[in-house]
């Protein structure tokens, strides 16, 4: 049996820029536009030419790609021709293979948002659709607020839908604009659709997550014979998200009925990119990872219940539903559980640290571990600062040099030209191969701007480090990321820092402290340590 | 016709403490059992006594619950009576009406995880069981991978439930241990229990959001006859988390058929709530809000889009499933697009300040919100000091003093006693009536902890405001919040600080600076500031 094509549409940036926070700029969009293309989906909406001065410079910038690009836009207003609308002339001249028309087709909305009659607006789809035709171009209609339309007044709102299918639309999308519609209803709506003679390969569906269902929603219109899914990266999108492509397309691809019966673009080895993309997008927006997301979350195989995670060392099928690897994803079992002796093995040798199972050593390190995560850090992410702890319980941990004190100093002032400027000075004192070294530093950096105490600090501390200097050399702070781990006035910072080194490394330390400054210096420190135990092993 | 009963079993005490970083102390699992309590859940399942000191310890502690409170724990293990289990006997002994136990039932697992025969398995369910009825309790049985099971083995799966089903059990509890089954699967398999004999009514389903799917598929099998749903708030679980109760609650409460068909304990005022009592889940867990929550996420009812906002304006159905304060959230129409200037208004009115329409501050407002916003501000959250702001633009900000400079020196060296401690002191210099006013503060607290160069800030700072003094008298810095808004080497901070007085007032400002020790003091002052412009208006 041949499978039948079902065809991805992704509308990130369009969209999902409606997110509250989020604003792509021209070189953001290109960056997303590659990944898009390199993952396989069928089309891109890149956004809406002449909305705003980002979208209309992306559709001059934009190389060509394997995907259907595609500029958004609205169907004509009533009173002139669709030749003689700017709007629309605006979406046309992008020059785009595919053009998206959203239109109304729920009566209410005809009358109180356009103010027009409910022939007019009938009308308005028609021609636009038939212009795009004319002029060469794919047509998609956008069905906005189909499904409350439909439960409205089905007449009229199938009646809209023939417009487009009727002017030669190749799509004809069903969006459940307001988000409210439950996944039984999109079922049951798309299926009277289908029987009402508009076929399912020329309709696509467009869901929100306002009830936490559009990956449900946009399921049960596949189900029902849909076979265009429009969604975006991460869900991102207005209010509560549009539908996560990055959710239905390991089930599209993985799991039945759809992996027998449906073909998608999306090939096994570009699956594997799914969490490398997700998190792309996170970088792009500065965001904390959702650790908690379907298939591409940090924490979406980690097992913390003791049963699950040693059934898991067993059989990773007993508490998987699909192996992590299949999405670029990996397992987590955490170490401060049962099964935690054979993973810190594992992860110790993968540092190079070799130790017997069943030595004493490893309870010690669970147990500090246990305990320091208590107070606030996290070994998750800094696994540099596990390293160097797991090392020291061992006695293997080399005392390069002492800190004997360090002070920082930050100062507010005016300048000599009347203006308020800060500064910070650090002095760190260490103790070298039994010799005292007194280091300053200050936080300006090359352009003049004051960049803080943490700067000033981490610059004192790399300045000399007498026999060791010429191994730090290399090395750079290149992120530095703080979080309030106990709020109220009690509470305590946890700061990671991450580190680079002209070998490419790059590493992950933590610090913890009521005292942000304090937090950031034991982060440095053990950057400072991590990279002299590499170098000098 | 009157309504079924649907019950609602919450697990977020139990299953939701797998969330990977979620360990809850007892007084935070009894302040959310009171907030479940209050909501109108039907049980609340309290934790599995004698796994740990926690659980036993609330079980102890926690007072008559409205909600039917449930002790979790397991079938007792072969090879022993369930009289002789010691784990199971923990269990009873916690003395709670209900108690839920897990046992398997997909054949792989009895094989593979337990290492026992099928007909032992299944002896083992029905003992437990039988045990528990004898004991005076409601019984639950938690059928662990259900669906799997049923899929791989039905006839085994369902004597699995018959045997519990026999032995009493008021519930028998579907679940979806691994979270990959799809609501279009669970609907089918639901149906073919029921007509296998075992009533809806006697069902509960318990489902994973591995694929972004658990609360649909929690509506697929009330849809297909079981009426009970198990989930956690803000759908905290292993892995993924489980079925948010969060979102599946107003949906059932709201949305048809569920309201004119079915009845829960959550009635429309107590649904109010639930915008909160998410917060207050995030703010014991000191998690940042997820803004995209369905219903209750802070941007559930944000419109950003242009055409939106100003169809919004005009009538909030147009853009909105259900009316915000249903489940006390609000509406948020960001002030930066083109309905800006009347949401401007609005906002500027409910801190009592009057602008006319049209008046050209609204857009000098709007312009410096946007270029601050730029930069890192957020005054979403700030309202204090976007108060401040527009207070500055229309000549409405009293000048009560200026900072001429301020010093902060943190130093850490050894004590008397050999020991590396820390110490921060701030000094501030003020020019309040043309007198200067020289402050200084360490950062020690009460009991002789360094809490850093903010703390000791923020004392010296409040120290001598002269005429104006006896107005802060009541004020106190309440929470400290901080973000890197920009990743990398050029890492900009923001920060938030929360204040409150003796009236009972609570105020939110920022500061944003590539130095940390700035953008606090820059929150401090506005707080300041606002405090004494409501004071003194």
């Amino acid at each position: 049996m041949s499978k039948e094509r079902l065809y991805l549409y992704d509308t990130t940036l369009r969209d999902g820029q409606q997110t509250q926070g989020v604003q792509f700029s021209t070189s953001d969009k290109l960056r997303i536009t590659a990944e898009l293309d390199a993952l396989g989906v069928d089309y891109i909406e890149g956004g809406w030419p002449g909305a705003n001065p980002t979208d209309s410079a992306f559709f001059d910038q934009v190389d060509h790609t394997k995907a259907r690009m595609t500029a958004f836009g609205m169907t004509k207003r009533a009173g002139r021709s669709a030749e003689n609308d700017d709007v629309l002339a605006a979406v046309l001249n992008a020059g785009t293979p595919c053009v998206c028309l959203v239109g109304k087709s729920h009566d209410f909305h005809v009358r109180e948002a356009l103010g027009i009659s409910l022939d007019e607006n009938v009308e308005n789809i028609r021609a636009s659709i038939a212009h795009c035709i004319a002029q060469g171009r794919e047509a998609l209609f956008d069905a906005e607020h189909f499904f409350d339309g439909y439960k409205a007044n089905p007449d009229y709102a199938l009646e809209c839908l023939r417009a487009a299918q009727d002017a030669g639309a190749r799509w004809i999308v069903l969006c459940d604009t307001n988000g409210g519609t439950l996944p039984s209803e999109v079922h049951q709506i798309v299926t009277e659709v289908i029987a009402a003679g508009i076929p399912g390969d020329h309709l696509g569906i467009h869901t929100h997550n306002d009830t936490e269902t559009a990956v449900a929603c946009s399921l049960a219109a596949v189900d029902a014979g849909v076979r265009q899914i429009q969604g975006t990266l991460n869900g991102l999108g207005e209010r509560c998200g549009n539908a996560n492509l990055l959710s239905i397309i390991p089930t599209l691809v993985l799991k039945e009925p759809y992996r027998s019966q449906l073909e998608t673009g999306i090939s096994d080895e570009a699956l594997e990119g799914v969490t490398r993309i997700s998190r792309m997008l996170d970088e792009i927006l500065n965001r904390v990872p959702q650790k908690q997301l379907a298939y591409v979350g940090s924490s979406a195989f980690a097992h913390k219940a003791g049963l699950h995670a040693s059934a898991i060392l067993k059989n990773p099928s007993t508490y998987e539903h699909i192996e992590p690897a299949l999405v670029g994803n990996r397992r987590v079992i955490p170490m401060s559980n049962q099964a935690g002796q054979s993973n810190l093995r594992k992860r110790l040798s993968e540092a190079g640290i070799q130790i017997e199972a069943g030595d004493p050593a490893l309870a010690r390190i669970l147990e500090v571990v246990k305990n320091r995560e208590a107070e606030g850090y996290s070994y998750d992410t800094a696994q540099a600062s596990f390293e160097l702890l797991a090392r020291e319980e061992i006695g293997q941990l080399p005392h390069f040099f002492e800190v004997k004190r360090y002070r920082v100093t930050v100062e507010r002032r005016k300048n000599k030209h009347n203006k308020m400027v800060s500064l910070s000075e650090a002095v760190v004192v260490l103790k070298v191969d039994g010799e005292k070294k007194l280091s300053v530093s200050e936080s300006m950096d090359e352009t003049g701007s004051d960049r803080g105490p943490v700067n000033a600090l981490s610059k004192a501390l790399a300045k000399d480090l007498g026999q060791y200097q010429e191994l730090i050399e290399d090395m750079r702070l290149v992120d530095f990321k703080v979080r309030i781990t106990q709020g109220g006035t009690e509470a305590v910072t946890r700061v990671i820092i991450d580190s680079e080194d002209g070998q490419g490394r790059r590493w992950s330390t933590v610090g913890v402290s009521a005292n942000i400054v304090d937090a950031s210096f034991e982060a440095l420190l053990d950057a400072v340590r991590w990279k002299l135990v590499r170098d000098t092993a």
